[in-house]
């Protein structure tokens, strides 16, 4: 069974012993864990909106459904669950059977004046699927789970049909059969769907090449209240701008992506890793760099600093990057080659032989540890970005530096600032931190606010996007709409207005209609 | 010297003799060449407009350059200029000499209601350069050529800041200090711009990988008539719909590029290249096929059908898959693999060494050629899409059927219709066919146009792009239309009138305003 209030399957969530292990590892928190919130504590207000007969057998005002598509998976998301604070949990969700449904529901709520939400696994860390307030007679939240068919399979090709609201293990599931893979693993592959990381430009697990799911994409359809939109099946074309692109990364406020034609690869039949030790991050930083321009595509190049590589159990103090291959013929040479790059910066091969498992393990432990932490009234959150090789080693920098004065300033103590870069390009890196420290009890929220709020300060002076791939949503509104280009924007809003004229569409998302 | 009304430059054009021995290849063609058509027999209108004079230092009015601005360099372009037909000739040509330059241009032409069309190196096949009519009260020919310079360069993330109007020889020479390349080398390299190039989403010479510009940029610097749009340099992003991606393959009707970050690569130090024989085109296909999908990323991976081949000196009545790799490390084991993996289907060693370069030599003399070829009133003239491998076969023959039909019934004659594979990719591949047949001299360009029409037709109605690297013009708007979402068609119109509300940028391209 699915949390509704905190990260993946209830039955994996840490128990409460261990909750409070954790707990002691930080100076001056609470004893024991704040409760596993309860739905029928909650004290939701009835819904304030009804659809019409016609749509009522795919609709529900189903308390525990409700209180579920409050939130995404963030951090704050988290803590305000705990406390049992929904601030506007969706008046009715929806699970539409097929795209005719869809279609009804945006034309009545178009007519009646009602947000829609679209709503894929739910696993949004940016607040994207929660309603903040608006003109709106009341939300809808449109959860895609029942569209999650593989339609079609075109093996000559290596693309498939999919529809988007298909999660990770049964869109594998339901390729498997053919010997292909869509290899796109994102840290939430469980619980996120195909329609989500479109509409995120969600980041895969693979380091380099094919980063975003925005290069898997052969064509898109998306049901918008002005129509339908479907391109054509192209594995290339230069026919003026790309419809998909203005599509990915619009995060709902665009349309309701429903299918896609998806690029796929063959199962990797090859696999080889190992580990990089570097006593300094500037060494590590330079050989991944190196790694990253020798042109050969490693499926893992992921850099740990020394903090982030032994939170995961895979260092000994040092920074570590972790390289990895994978392929339909044999890989060794290939990780040969990337690690004499990288153990030319001084680096030190690793004597663990399974540092890339431990750090695989622990990170997807991560989000589960981070609900806990939180029972604690820790502070436990991540966030990412991107920028050149010239500007990265300064940005870490400057990220490390003003985060633990913040989190000394906020939380009164010192607090764990640690750095991965998940991504890896020839012209630049995206850096991911993690920030846990000691919070105070009913402060944990605002307190997080305030951190975040330093940070992205920080990754908007240093010119470093706001998210690498976790989104805009709506926790990164204020600095996206510095970071994106203003004439830019005139154009996303002129494209709002004119596919979404009655602003129903995922209100407060990248950009302001009108 | 430049050509005014042909391809490349003057000294290079084909002399008269070698025209007549070209024109006796084909049936029924009159025994000598129109004449070179000559600027002093022109007949231009005066210039409908004239500029303030803050702007007239910039600014021309003189014949040759008003000719020489009026089209791109289709056939049909060299067919109008050799019987002396511009139908409408800009009234001036203005060489800003700065950014600031463009802004006072396009401000004044929005007040005086004049169309701009945005001028790189003129190199445009698909009618993108020139004005077909409107209301407008003149047209200003906006050439960006002199804004040819590489700012800044950051060799550690192996980047450059350079400005929209430098010519790819000059650009490469500029990067050629550092060591570094954009190594995007499309066949009119010499007489194209980086800024053509990113309007026109062009297509480099490399077959895989990175195809077209677009993977290349890391940021765009736009002039609209609404202000300055520029991104953020950033090596990956998720952060809401890619800014960029709106500006890529705007042709010129969103705004004017000035600048891109773009990203470069190391010189190859290493390069290798082979050429497979095949009996069977479809062989040839599957062959091609498999290295697209092995993950070797050759640089060269064309495929010349038998005609092809024999036309450009490669073949010897067989398909030929010419491949090579080039890198900064040895690359004759990928080449080996490559190779094995297309030999396997009944492929054969091609016994001459040089089949790559008697191609390339070709391919390069080839605009040349098709100019004489005009000159004895043959229609010659290429055209290229891309589609699905499951697709691709059907399509190629299907092509081929109808253009030959078309031709036959259109010139009473056979002609010669050739296939060759420019691109691929792991799930299909960028047909670009030749076609050469006898026109009536007088009647070339009816004829042209009506092959042309019957081509597009097939190409849409197999559902492969109108173009995958020619861009859209003013010539493909038609099957354009079709074969975009109207959905994106709706955006695309509101984000144009959003941008150039006035309606003078490159008016008749991608998308008609309100």
């Amino acid at each position: 069974m699915r949390s509704w209030w905190g990260w993946g399957h209830v039955a994996e969530a840490v128990p409460d012993q261990e909750c409070v292990q954790l707990g002691a590892l930080l100076p001056g928190l609470p004893g024991q864990p704040l409760p596993v919130p309860r739905i029928e504590d909650l004290g939701l207000p009835p819904s304030a909106i009804a659809v019409p007969a016609s749509l009522d057998a795919i609709c529900t005002t189903d308390k525990a459904e409700r209180a579920s598509h409050t939130y995404g998976k963030a951090y704050r998301d988290t803590v305000r669950a705990l406390y049992g604070r929904l601030d506007r949990s969706p008046d009715i969700v929806a699970y539409p059977q097929n795209e005719g449904d869809v279609v009804r529901l945006l034309d009545w709520a178009g007519d009646a004046h009602v947000a829609v939400v679209p709503y894929g696994g739910g696993s949004s860390v940016v607040g994207g699927v929660e309603y903040r307030g608006g003109d709106h007679t009341g939300v809808l939240s449109l959860d895609l789970s029942k569209l999650d068919s593989v339609i079609e399979v075109d093996p000559v090709s290596r693309a498939a049909r999919v529809q988007a609201g298909v999660f990770g293990p049964a869109l594998e599931d339901q390729l498997k059969p053919y010997g292909l893979t869509l290899r796109h693993f994102p840290q939430s592959f469980e619980f996120s769907t195909l329609g989500g990381w479109l509409a995120t430009r969600a980041g895969g697990h693979y380091a380099t090449l094919y980063t975003h799911i925005d290069d898997l994409v052969e064509s898109l359809r998306v049901i918008t209240p002005v129509g339908v939109s479907e391109s054509w099946r192209l594995p290339g074309s230069g026919a003026g701008p790309s419809p998909d692109r203005l599509f990915l990364g619009s995060e709902g406020a665009l349309g309701v992506i429903t299918e896609a034609w998806v690029r796929l690869q063959n199962r990797p039949t090859h696999k080889a890793s190992t580990a990089i030790l570097f006593s300094d991050f500037a060494d590590a930083v330079a050989a991944t760099k190196a790694v990253a321009q020798s042109g050969l595509h490693p499926s893992n190049c992921r850099l740990l600093d020394a903090g982030e590589a032994q939170l995961s159990g895979a260092g000994d103090g040092a920074n570590v990057l972790l390289l990895g291959f994978e392929g339909t013929a044999p890989v060794s040479a290939l990780l040969e080659q990337a690690a004499e790059l990288a153990l030319a910066h001084r680096g030190r091969r690793h004597d663990r032989e399974n540092a890339t498992e431990s750090w695989r393990s622990s990170f997807l432990r991560m989000p589960y540890i981070r609900d806990a932490l939180a029972r604690m009234s820790a502070i436990a959150e991540t966030f990412e970005t991107a920028t050149t090789w010239n500007a990265v080693g300064d940005l870490v920098e400057a990220v490390r530096t003003e985060a633990k004065a913040a989190v000394q300033e906020i939380c009164g103590a010192p607090g764990m600032v640690n750095c991965r870069f998940t991504h890896v390009y020839p012209d630049g890196a995206a850096p991911y931190f993690t920030v846990i420290a000691p919070g105070r009890r009913g402060s944990e929220l605002s307190m997080w606010d305030e951190i975040k709020a330093a940070v992205s300060e920080v990754l908007n002076r240093h010119g470093a996007t706001i998210t690498h791939h976790h989104a805009v949503g709506r926790d990164h509104r204020p600095w996206y709409d510095r970071q994106r280009p203003d004439v830019f924007a005139t154009a996303l809003r002129a494209a709002k207005n004119a596919l979404d004229p009655r602003n129903i569409l995922n209100p407060g998302v990248l950009v302001t209609p009108r």
